[in-house]
């Protein structure tokens, strides 16, 4: 029996998550909104360590400086009530209709200035915070029409303004690093840096890449029908995975931000596994919070906005246990060495082999025998149905 | 009415494309197979300027030194008859039993080694042909259980297996680049480097960066839902479109190499219009070869192929009119403006500023009119109804 | 050049459409709501001849009844005031939160009772204003969770409801069919009867089976990957084609409500095709309304609005132009032949023939040159090809 | 812990399963070909009661009559040895060439006579071994190209191929069910009757509707995004699950034709717990055979097969395990009650109450509190948290 959330398991909350009010495309709001100070209460209350933001979250876009004041001190006051944290900001560039075609990429350069501007004020305040990554969801930048988006210039201009961002934190000498989020579509037709993949790419390219990470999102690579444990790993490979959104999703289909592990539990359980233990070959896991970006389904009352709040943390210690005693079983490592799976961790080449004496070496190719190489069992399925026997809870 | 197809134009075709004998996941061939000769002389009368091959289409796995030499030399032959060109060449390292856990990321590490030989055998016969690019398409480099695969230790391996590959080039000096293929799934569950993004952040880490490069293949991203004209115009801004695969693929399912255009046709317009004409903006196009990566139908017999062969040269040739009748129109011109797309390659900082001087100005943020920029139209169906029109013909 | 749209062409528009004010999941409004009248004089202009309407379109939930009556009496006023008519009425029965969990097949009866009495109310008002189709769109009619609902007992009640209300139509004598609108998700999880097939399905066991049919629609089938030609077709021949949502949308993703053809353009040529001169092998076409039920973007301002609905019929009618001179076109005349498409319509046994005279037609099977037979070619590419010619105005 | 699979259990596998040998579109087979008399000696050890069959299976295509009767006497023989049933049989119309575009449906109407005689032959083999159900899988009957099919015409071929057959097994006397099996695409672009909705509603016109129902299966209705147990309790709902197909499929691709349980779990948890328990409200589950239809990876060797072929048993058991302790927990019946599941079972109308009596109760509409009704919480995930729990062995 998976004991109850505890800080020590780092889970945090965007604001924008329980105080979802689940208006959607068919339909308004079917909840009142919620009081910030009231979310950190109560998931205080749940187990959570962490709470997060994006600025409209906390006070209304077009706040005036001393409504602003007013909602920060409130929101800090329940900080101190509650010993939550804040471990990231994010700003929403994506709501207000201004960003109807994008902050760093909208087409119209006024809306870009004013993007950058709303965010160095919000990344102010996660320095004030004491947040230590920021996060960049660039939601509406893209298009819907291959004519209106010239998406070579689109990158320079999203390269020009998380470049000046991160000139910004480092001259402000702000203990901030950035995260970005990938989406593949929607609200945009298509937007940019659509994957981990995408935005691991841009990332080299930026004057400060080492700065600058992924916050990837279950649903969210899911929605392209790729795998998010691969993703992760990549990541993770790239040193890049500085922040991580749990949700759920089930296919390919539009963004559900389904409670962690509603969706595709398999996958969630080796998410789980990758993140407390690392890959099965050795490195580190992850370190960083384990935060929870998904909506309490339009259904639910208060009550459900809290059960489904609940359910995210208890599903993730639950998969940590089975994940643990996967890793702990002797059979699992018999079956993980009957598959190879540690041998990829060899280098290809003997320590000091050059190509030349690889060339040199018929036992690697002359004189090879892949007929027999081809004929050899993975025993990639049993691996497989020890791994789900553990996530059944079986072994 | 478009022109014929002529050298100038470029166009190249796999041998394993007209060859394809067309068996598939559920039945055996229908057609006998081809005789490479016999396609390029079939080739270059329809007016293609280049072959390209994996050395398994050329001679089978296993073949002696003097039946592989038997091969080459009629092959040869067969060139300076017809005056075709080997723009590329490629790698088998998915058909045969040996790599069925992949070639440079096998769990297997003798695997791993045979790979590399097999490739770099075939990087020798590629400079001996005179071949600017060497693709590498992964297509067993994967999973289907995230118990089996180490992702991070086989990015290591195929990382290593690449940075080799990349010496032996550069240490022969041999006038070769490389061009990672990237496809998300199929005949693997989950295939690393799965995105255009993916095999981008992979390259920024290689030793020899420089010399590796993309070729994405317009299925390969449609089968993730991604916007294939997006992901070749990022490969472009990274300086990556080292090479292309073009065809035809009709939403989110197997992989269906349909003739090219025969897919979704107004990205293919606009595909073509990018490869063409370069961003909007401004910037260069592409100017490697457009090769055809299709299948002809299994329903198909060799007039059939031949059939499609013509058409995907064709279909190219005639989207790229309607492109420079679109580029040329006035009409659109002004579309373009009233859309504010060339607005997007002005950079959001004038010169010179910097962010200290966005702070100060009071226009971008304190006195900017975020309701009136969010209330302004941007056009995009104007211009997009102009760009199909275009398509049709109809202006 | 296609001619502009008369009313003889039979555009119809919902009010819901160019009336969106382009709220989405992640933002507010961007445009102001828009009078029903206005928008009946400006279709009017543009050329259609019809406007549909949910309840919530016309007059708020909750209205009164003085309140309602007013806003149908400006309604029809500027119905006179243009010749427009009403050919499909629908009801809303997933926005307001009252269905959040369904209309027909909430879990809560009180609500299931709610929406059967205000559908009624609907009726009578479609009838008043002489609508020949209601359409019932059961977006909320499904679920997140296959806990929460019992499909079986679902599709109980929502057979009970169709029954109810059928029977309520023929015993006031109105003039009325209905027409299932399928959707396989969005809002919900996964919705009931998700596709063509399903809702045909469902209508089979009706108990007014006869005037039940579908108003299938571009995008919710394609949110499938399924082919909208071939869902449509199989309507057709199941007689029940009463209606048809015209839209666009691109691949596997959120409900996109493109301007039609402003997606899978080959498709949509097809679907035209299909509509105008029935299935090639002869057999009607469609001969009601051409609905469009899209969305313009949200990044366009009022002009945008009526640019898009433009766009609608113009690209409409250059498709039917197209299709038109495709099926005149001797050499598709051929290629048709060629790829023995109207052998389809010969039935497999002859006139007269039992399977008894089958199974002693020796030519049949016992001395059938199976080889033979699947070495033939079914020249599909050529035929393709000529209609993506046709389309693209190249012939 | 799960008792080990018994005959009681009634697990069945195809022939095609287990003794797949590996080959995809991409590489030839890794496995030897294994002899169906080894096959049904390791399913009867492993546990299985039933062995199903394609008449290609069992004999080669174009085997002459004495070849085929030594096959199915050997076969029979190691029926008898091993108390191992036919419960079903089912044809190959796929991978012989001459059904490259189709069965009952193809162009070329001498096909269509083959295949008709083709299933007929294998119709009285069914009969002879006492299987019960006779599956047809049209997967070749469909089209790449929107102008290359007639599907109208297709659809009353179809018809005509499924009307003859049935009136043979009447007329016969046979014991015999047909079952159709949905698939949306591959190997065909798109593939009539792509979904289990179609495939029921196709039925509903047929001659013998009686006589026809489904054999859907996991991946295919995964293939197009949709929820299989909504597909499977439609067929239920219409009496038409005739038979079923287990397997795992991990989103959106390929046909990957996985271990049940291997691909959604979740999805797979409550198909067993339907099949076992029937509907939440009530009503009869699956009493037919458990029947597996998937494929041993291309990586694993003959051990891999049979380990998979048990994994395949064992899942089932293990998730049966867990559904019959879901419905038997108080907690979980407090939920459901909670989530108001049962009231879904309950007529919205009350016993003799017309629309007429409906309408005269103003507590339905005029009095109905909307805003209340919509307020109130469905307690949605807290069901949903408490069946995962029990899935993974929590509770």
């Amino acid at each position: 029996m998976a004991a109850h959330p505890t800080r020590e398991d780092r889970f945090s909350f965007g604001l924008w998550t329980v105080g979802w009010p689940a208006q959607d495309p068919f339909g308004p709001a079917t909840r009142p909104a919620l009081d910030p100070v009231e979310s950190v209460h109560r998931l205080a209350e749940l187990g959570a360590y962490g709470v997060t933001f994006h600025d409209d979250d906390l006070f209304p876009f077009g706040s005036s400086d001393s409504e602003r004041a007013g909602h920060i001190e409130r929101f800090k006051t329940a900080l101190a009530e509650t010993g939550l944290v804040v471990p990231m900001v994010t700003t929403n560039l994506f709501s207000h209709p201004v960003f109807k075609d994008g902050g760093f990429t909208s087409n119209d350069r006024s809306v870009r200035r004013f993007a950058l501007r709303k965010v160095m004020r919000n990344i102010d305040l996660a320095a004030e915070l004491g947040a230590s990554t920021f996060v960049m969801w660039g939601g509406r930048e893209g298009s819907e029409s291959d004519a209106a988006k010239d998406v070579v210039a689109a990158l320079d201009r999203y390269r020009e303004g998380v470049d000046t961002l991160a000139a910004y934190v480092v001259e402000q000498g702000y203990g901030l690093r950035f995260a970005l989020e990938p989406k593949p579509n929607e609200p945009r037709g298509d937007i940019l840096l659509p994957t981990i993949g995408h935005a691991l790419a841009f990332i080299s390219t930026l004057e400060h890449a080492d700065m600058v990470g992924l916050n990837p999102e279950v649903g969210h690579e899911q929605m392209a029908g790729l795998n998010f444990v691969h993703g992760v790993a990549q990541a993770m490979w790239q040193k890049k995975l500085f922040h991580i959104d749990l949700n759920g999703q089930r296919s390919i289909k539009y963004d559900q931000d389904l409670v962690f592990g509603h969706g595709d539990l398999l996958n969630a359980f080796f998410l789980v596994d990758l993140l407390e233990h690392g890959p099965f070959g050795g490195g580190p896991g992850y370190d960083g919070p384990r935060h929870f970006d998904y909506k309490p389904l339009r259904t639910e009352n208060i009550d459900g906005v809290w059960a489904s709040a609940a359910a995210n943390m208890r599903t993730y210690l639950l998969l940590k246990e089975r994940a643990a005693a996967f890793r702990a079983d002797s059979e699992v490592k018999e079956a993980l060495a009957a598959a190879r799976v540690l041998e990829l961790s060899e280098p290809t080449l003997a320590p000091g082999e050059t190509y030349t004496d690889l060339l040199a070496d018929a036992s690697a190719y002359e004189d090879y025998d892949a007929e027999a190489a081809g004929a050899q069992g993975y025993s990639v399925v049993r691996l497989n149905q020890l791994a789900l026997e553990h996530l059944v809870g079986a072994r």
